[in-house]
């Protein structure tokens, strides 16, 4: 695909709306199975009985889901650079089998990196949202290549 | 398993070393096909060309697989209540096929829910080392049952 977004595109206050993404409970045992087998992620008597009363996704799951709309809606078209971290994970809600996901972000920052002047960083604040509600929410830097960048 | 870790197991300055994992290209492939399709995770010649010079596991793999370790280390064993979430992940160096990862993690904080007294809010800063350096850092919290509570 043609990259057509860099640093210039994602200035203060640009709103990002991707895709979204249907779960279902194949997908949550599976991934639960390989990364976080605990029995309220694989099991539904074992979920029933616990706090969050009911079969839900590895908190892992769900922010692998939010880099699969973030690399399917942004990344694939970036000029992406990579990310050195993420600043903070709120898991407000349990994501449940047939819960439909949607993603928004807002840029909360852009500046350009004074020892690299051919990349920006860039702060965006992720929203995941169910059917319903917010389920979780994701402060991320990260790294995109300028489309003109300024001579040193 | 029996539940022989609680709130009380968990005090400030506690060092906890899980086990290791050794990290393969299919899984790294396998994860990134799913979950981070960008060509730096899915194939050598693209990888060799980015910023990280080779093949490398997504970041949200390697949490992943700081999960499970978690899990298998220390939660399958604990009175274990979730957790609200991350405070920040580092990505600090590229995790490669063959690599062999291993967790280590410190108490910074442990006090008693407020409003749960038979609940405990325990933050852990995590550490992973390849077997040169470390390659990624997390600070989390996570909720824990006590043994004993007090009477409220």
């Amino acid at each position: 695909m043609t990259i057509d977004i860099y640093f210039e595109d994602l200035p203060n206050g640009k709103i990002l709306d991707l895709g979204e993404k249907h779960v279902t409970r194949e997908e949550i045992v599976a991934f639960a199975s390989e990364f976080d087998p605990q029995p309220h992620h694989l099991d539904d008597e074992a979920a029933r009985q616990s706090i969050l009363g009911g079969l839900s996704a590895s908190g892992w799951h769900t922010c692998a889901i939010m880099m699969r709309l973030l690399v399917d809606g942004l990344a694939v078209r970036a000029a992406s650079m990579g990310s050195p971290g993420i600043e903070e994970v709120r898991w407000m809600k349990p994501v449940r089998p047939g819960d439909v996901l949607r993603m928004r972000g807002e840029v909360t920052s852009a500046r350009v990196s004074k020892s690299r002047p051919d990349m920006g960083i860039v702060d965006i604040e992720w929203t995941l949202h169910n059917q319903r509600e917010q389920v979780a929410w994701m402060k991320a830097t990260g790294l995109y290549g300028l489309r003109a960048p300024r001579a040193a």
